[in-house]
């Protein structure tokens, strides 16, 4: 697949809604694209089952607090320096690059890096979503060690870290991200083609897109875009969606704090005053409750969208008097097995309350 | 020179006196050099002038809150990985080690390393006393770029930090340290034998020895080892000490905050109730006021001194009650230029006051 503009614009959409409130503004990170396009760049984007099984991945990404990146904005080649300090590191070449997850700028950051450097883009990442660490990743729940990686920041000052564990990996760099200024743009995780194989979450670059124009298509045929994104995640392995609360935002707590934007948004319904929505948030979405109880949970997507546009809302720009629909959607299984509930399941958050798919959890509800 | 126990024992001394206060506990240090000489390592301690103009010198040091250190012991080889992984990224071996800073434990940690690898030890370093930041060296001063530089901790982590000038390499490395737990075991400056030449403060790890030999003996031959210093230092570059205040400990304020000890003391003397001393500190002892009025300001020398012993106490280890004398002691004119006093004089810490030599603030008392 080549990437047009139109898909782009479908994608940026679509990450913004797998981002699940995280994963930075995906504005931003489309524009970078389009000026990598239109100073001649390709993006190329391959499937994960075409890459050579000894072929060399190096994903790249932003790491931050979003409310950092809307303020300063990347200069552009942070991450493509990135990858040339690991290439030159490893001693070798990379075949392709890929995004560490889905969601927000980190759909497209790769994207830019692969349009500058002529490099294919894998589709596909190692979430399934927007997480906010490092080791929240599919890649690191199947084995893959996160390290030799490097940061860069916008004085093209850079650090390669080297951990024994991935934890160690996360701990480190958000230090790192923290003293350059609360984002930084990294390249980590490299591995051959038969290790992305057994360990990425695959298709969710075009998942993205057809996300993304699932919504655009609804809005111009002036169709209902909540339902018509319901009908259009049964055919993927998203399956199950649903509306859990419509309301609007009355109050938001936020604070950009040890490297991640973190609080939580209340939200009061319009059908019943009385009935108020908490959501809480690491960079992304993590648990809604309603008035007390549990109504969907990490790492299920909750999806703060405009109710009238089904725009996605990000954690950085949800503010008061916003009319919203909370979406609730369920991750593939592969994202809810105990290896990978212990990695980014609740009790990896601090959150008391155990994982609950949210087919569950609505039925339980309609009953 | 090659060490014996004796040196040993004399350098770890002089050093904690050099360290003005800072430098990291020289006991520690000293237990891991016999160690090392015990296991059969031999520490050679070369002249700077015989390094050959175009040899690899790799200074090796601990970084850090020195308080963290006495409760936080290094595991011993942190300092040989940093060495090695830098030796790795440059590409050559290393000829020798050489000390960043005289003081404390940065003085012994390099003949640590020495011995561990059997390579020699350059007998200079990039400070002539210890200084709390990475920046804050002759070696800087004159133009040396501290990074390539590599950190270690006990996990055998370690991260490779490339900046584009060595105020960034503080700010990044120190955030590095602060997450690997307050210490961490570093290679940086690596130069060529001419480079050292013209940008070291040669001849520093001998002084340290003679003055640590200088107190021993005084000691041993009942003869006050506080006029024995004084007199001992004329015939150094620190040509000028006085004792500038008896007293006693009557207070401490000390937190270990942004990767470093930081806090005051108060001393009261013992010949008039009246009159109090305020020495302020970040790691190393940075003024001496004496009821407001200046008495001594980096970067010469403020040694607070058991007023029995002459044994320095580092700004960990002073507490109440301890019977003292501070003495201060002026710097080579090669640390006094404007150039030097830009990068570690009284502004480079936040004081108001200006520079004002040892010397003349004694006389002016004296008139």
């Amino acid at each position: 697949m080549q990437l047009t503009f139109q898909n782009l614009e479908d994608l940026a959409r679509g990450a913004a809604f797998l981002g699940t409130g995280g994963g930075g503004d995906p504005y931003c990170g489309r524009l970078m694209v389009e000026q990598a396009m239109h100073d001649g760049g390709v993006v190329e984007i391959i499937d994960l089952a075409d890459v050579p099984d000894d072929a060399l991945i190096i994903p790249t990404a932003m790491m931050g607090a979003p409310t950092v990146l809307i303020e300063k904005l990347p200069r552009g080649d942070e991450a493509i320096l990135s990858l040339r300090r690991l290439e030159e590191h490893l001693g070798r070449k990379a075949f392709a690059t890929m995004p560490i997850e889905c969601g927000g700028i980190n759909s497209t950051m790769p994207l830019v890096v692969g349009a500058r450097l002529d490099l294919p883009v894998v589709d596909a990442d190692g979430m399934g979503r927007a997480f906010p660490e490092l080791q929240m990743e599919t890649f690191h729940v199947y084995g893959v060690p996160g390290t030799p990686m490097v940061l860069t920041n916008e004085y093209g000052d850079s650090v390669l870290v080297t951990t024994h564990d991935n934890f160690m990996m996360e701990w480190l760099a958000r230090g790192i991200t923290i003293r350059m200024g609360g984002a930084a743009y990294i390249a980590e995780y490299a591995m051959d083609g038969r290790t992305a194989k057994r360990t990425a979450v695959s298709g969710t670059l075009s998942l993205g897109v057809t996300i993304g124009r699932g919504i655009r298509l609804a809005r111009q045929e002036h169709r209902d875009p909540f339902r018509a994104l319901i009908e259009l995640l049964k055919t993927t392995p998203y399956k199950f969606g649903a509306i859990i609360f419509e309301g609007k935002v009355i109050d938001v707590f936020r604070r950009t704090t040890e490297g991640f934007a973190k609080g939580r948004a209340i939200l009061e319904s319009t059908a019943n005053y009385s009935e108020q929505m908490e959501i809480i948030f690491q960079n992304e979405h993590l648990i809604a409750r309603a008035n007390g109880k549990l109504k969907a949970i990490v790492p299920d997507l909750i999806c703060v969208l405009d109710s009238e546009t089904a725009e996605p809302i990000t954690t950085e720009a949800i503010k008061y008097g916003q009319r919203v629909k909370v979406m609730a959607v369920s991750v593939p299984e592969i994202m809810r097995t105990p290896e990978a509930l212990a990695i980014f399941g609740p009790r990896a958050f601090g959150l008391e309350e155990e994982f609950q798919p949210i087919e569950k959890l609505v039925e339980i509800k309609v009953e």
